[in-house]
């Protein structure tokens, strides 16, 4: 069965909606059926006629109308889940809304602007027995998927050195004064929350640290830096880490790295071994050994293990198909699959106090916080 | 409008039958709307139904009912175009058939079994104004467009030497004889034609080297091999390249490369500069001068002409893309656009030529042969 | 004229002494004349007859011998210079004895163990008029001259982000226990000081950072581990940055980085570019621009204006030939050239500097300090 | 004991002679005595002080003086042996004085002119049981040996194909006619012999196939072209290889490929596995399997078997620390070492045949030529 979806945000000249969208229908498993493209339901039912061929009567103008309106159909029409594309700050209530309306949903990252909200969903979710996943798209790379499964195999020892870096330089110079909407709401503290580079890319870095390691961040200690003149949140930054069973590492994220474009990779060595995955050459997992020469495992390759591929080796398959790998595993799970594989709204919840963390640190001058709630803590 | 198709091939178990249908989807310029999945009708409406969604009414038994069945639709039900996923030898009647009732064709390479049918082909489509595509898919690839766009603003120069290869391994043993489907066909004379190793890959590799360079291949010397023992057709070859206006050149093509997972490549020197593209790394084009630093283009990258993206720079794009710009162009034709960039049947006899060619080349012991027909040659 | 030099250390098994040697004679312009490669007398000159074919004469039991002995000769006999090449808590009363002497000094990283040592040494230069060099030999490579020249041109503009890594995999396990004398001197706070990794090549990153940015480093946040059970020393770290004209940075350096060889690499983006430069493809420098292709630039190679290589390019030229180019400026300023660029006695002191404040910072928990000294703080 | 050598050739302003001898001195093993810089004693003499330091009784005029010269010495201080690095043509006379003097000898590639010139020259070694190296230098890169060891021992099975690049593009206008000493020769059919590029690096490339895959090369198609107008030998070609046991491959060489350093490369697929190495990335090969990840097998490295390097792996060695690695193997041989790796006056004579025959072979439009004497075919 085909799984219908709701798409919120993707409206006209988005950039991530269209992407969600075209990664939730790859393989044929789901299909837009409804949406909110627009505040403005005129122009949210011109969008969704436009853009996704949707009738006017599922084009919705604010998620209440959507709660409602879908709960009014008959179950075999109404959808499955919906997709929450929008900017960070409207992901709390969006959610809320969907979750408390008895909808499964898709979030982008980062999961809420607090972990106080996250923690809230997270509860949500659990209550009403409802799936969230928080696209952390980069998880969903077959050989990520391959470096977590040799990590988790112990192929590489214990682990002992982290790496991860997300470098772009798009954010180089003040494109938020030039009118490029991304920018805008990526450097503005009221639709970002309080991070930049570290709520953006950061977070990304941060999942992918503990999905392919296997371990916990349990203390950080981060210096941000705001190096375009007038801008208000973060837009490069290095942080240090301590991770659970003793490992260390660091995690460098930075939108003013001129001439980078989306440089994520991550590197982890282990006392027996160590592997190296980047982003730009997804395909490709080079893992060494003390003892024997250095390997490079590809997509689909001889000896590796990991699924997620839909074409034979040496045919890339990039950005699209792992964002398309986590709503696989999502409508998996909502057909009832076990043992489904994509990061939930505790990995959200994680990511969010990460984020808090770091920027909690770095306006400190840079001192060590643990990740943690200490006790007493306030939220 | 988005276009309705029609898909012959991509039953149960097919590859490429599918890659053609998510290509032609992608951009949501086009959706499958008919087909003809298998030359049992019982089983062509299973496989429509269940793999596509198709009402039964759509899933026909062979091309002449599917011709008959759309004629018979008011036009706005009728499909726009048919794909033919077929092996090879298929091909030709099937094309044929589509085309006399009138139905525009994307076909799948290599175009026919023989340029004499190629060339009844390519009468056809021109006598009766329509369109065909041959997907070629990886001059799809932007990177290939930038190159293509390079050499002809002259920026290479004259064009003096050119080398294209396109190598893999999966081959190098008898994948025919332990039940392998793709094997199978692709070493029958009876389905695939006179050609093995450069029918099947060896002719992206001439279609590549015409594309990029805007040559012409005049002649031809080839040396092909059949490694594995028992293999009737060709899964290893070298042929040495005479090109318009004096360039030389050399394509190889091998299934028994082993390792080697689809390592398509080519290399064009001009009297100022030189270019690389390799296909497992699609989005980077290096370009060097004699005079001046070497050159790193990528697909959205800054100083990148070519269209073609559909993400940031950084976000790997890949096979699937690429064919999909093919039926982005091909879409555009059918809906009016002027300037498409897609292969037609001209590329499609010109491929099938240059495979005679080669075939010929090599059986007589590796003599040189010149790629036009020889005044009073039979066809 | 070929300038005759000595060399302390270099004894049998030795290793970075013989590289001393090939690398100071490389190109003709100084021959070795003298050494003392044993504290015994006895073997000292059987190494010296064995090893360099030089007369017992010039074989000395010690360095006050060897002060001594060329003292005693005509000028025209005596050494230039003399090359340090022993473990590094020798390397002050060495150095202090050869300059006493009125010996002309190259001496291995890092400078000295204590930081009031080096101010010492780097006093008695100045008094004596006397030239030092410290082998930092990475900023020997052309590229990374290369990269220097560029960044001082201002073609990056304003430095803001430094990542510079030293990673190696040979200490993963406990070979200071195996019998390794290399492990062995490495590892021991006796003879290698208060650091290990960073130490031996995390002073490597420091001056390289330095080197290429042409910023100084003016605020530490270490966090050094010790991964190998019963290891005194540090064996990795990540240390964050504050440079000069507020740009940020992180050195990484390890020793149990398994499968990592000698993976030095330093990034450096600006306002207006970023590069990139590995040494293990050290005939490579990568720079990228905002708005337009990126460049390749290699030794030798069209564009490159970095002087340093002795063979067309394309030739590969390694490590030899870079710790050659830092004799070739050391000779070519005791011929009396100006202009030369070889790191001096107060780049040894900055480095001996560094690692004490990294140690400093990491046994305080990870906070902050400042590299210039504070005023009032005993030396 | 150190060897003494004499140098024909490397006067002012040469290239390849400084390079032999820093090779031939590199490991201590040898050091030059004596020479002959210029066919004008005084201008002889001058050279061999000023660059190499020599006496003038030790600096001839002609090879009969040094030969003669030599001879009237003591045995203890008499040359060993003497490198030729002086322009193709030359080879002949110059080498068959050395060994009817009785003097070993080490020649630059191609060894001469004509098959017969080479065949009379290894008549002589044989009668004389003298002892002659080649310089083919990059098969002494220890990666290069690595990937012949593995060959020779199975681990690819059945060799199957072979691909051998050498491109350059510093000839790519008409550098001859520019004062372009190098160019200069190098273009002359007098000095060079018949053959440009195809004798300059074509043969270096047909060394490597029969090194490295241990094949025999049994008939050549060529296709030969001169690009830059005026030019009356090749700078540009390809070739098809049929090899011992049923091998087939290309060799392609070109001059003219602007852009490319030097690029040489050889790739070799058996039926069990493939391999590539590239020359100016020297340090790594990598290996291919159908059923285990593709490795990376690096100088020093894990796995690595090879010998060859000085220094730790990651401590990049180069083109000159190759070269040296047959001067280390001909010394050897010279003090009595079985079973060295150098190529001899056979392996000069085969590269000589092979040039031969791909002249012809283009000259004759394209045909196909046996490498081996046909009977009754004069010499």
């Amino acid at each position: 069965m085909v799984l219908r979806f709701a798409l919120i945000g993707g409206g006209e000249g988005a950039f991530i909606g269209a992407v969600h969208r075209l990664a939730a229908e790859l393989d044929g498993a789901a299909r837009i059926t409804a949406g909110c493209f627009s505040s403005d339901p005129q122009r949210s039912r011109q969008a969704g006629q436009k853009l996704y061929g949707l009738p006017e009567s599922r084009c919705y103008g604010d998620v209440s109308a959507l709660v409602a309106g879908e709960q009014a159909l008959p179950a075999a029409e109404r959808v499955h889940f919906a997709i929450v594309a929008t900017p960070n700050h409207t992901h709390f209530p969006i959610v809320r809304a969907l979750l408390e309306g008895g909808i499964n949903v898709v979030c982008d990252k980062p999961f809420t602007v607090t972990s106080a909200e996250a923690r809230t969903l997270a509860d949500l979710c659990r209550q009403r027995s409802l799936q969230l996943a928080v696209t952390y798209n980069y998880s969903g790379y077959p050989m990520v998927r391959e470096a977590r499964r040799l990590i988790a195999d112990g192929a590489l020892g214990t682990i002992r050195r982290v790496q991860c870096e997300y470098l772009q330089g798009w954010l180089s110079q003040d494109e938020e004064r030039t009118g490029n909407k991304q920018a805008e709401w990526r450097t503005d503290p009221a639709r970002a929350g309080s991070a930049g580079a570290f709520g953006d890319i950061g977070s990304h870095a941060e999942q992918l640290v503990r999905y392919v390691s296997g371990l916990d961040i349990e203390a950080v200690c981060a210096d941000l830096s705001a190096f375009v003149p007038g801008r208000l949140l973060d837009d490069d930054g290095n942080v240090l880490l301590r991770l659970s069973g003793g490992a260390r590492g660091v995690i460098s994220a930075s939108q003013i790295a001129v001439g980078e474009e989306n440089a994520l990779s991550i590197r982890v060595y282990g006392s027996k071994g160590g592997l190296i995955w980047r982003q730009e050459e997804p395909n490709t997992l080079t893992v060494r050994w003390a003892d024997r020469p250095f390997e490079t495992r590809r997509t689909g390759g001889p000896g590796t293990q990991a699924p997620g591929n839909r074409l034979p080796a040496g045919h890339p398959e990039g950005y699209l198909e792992a964002f398309a790998n986590i709503y696989q595993a999502f409508t998996a799970q909502l057909r009832g699959a076990s043992e489904t594989d994509y990061p939930d709204a505790e990995d959200g919840l994680k990511g969010v106090q990460f984020i808090e963390r770091v920027v909690a640190s770095s306006q400190r001058g840079g001192i060590w916080l643990p990740l943690r709630d200490e006790p007493g803590e306030e939220q």
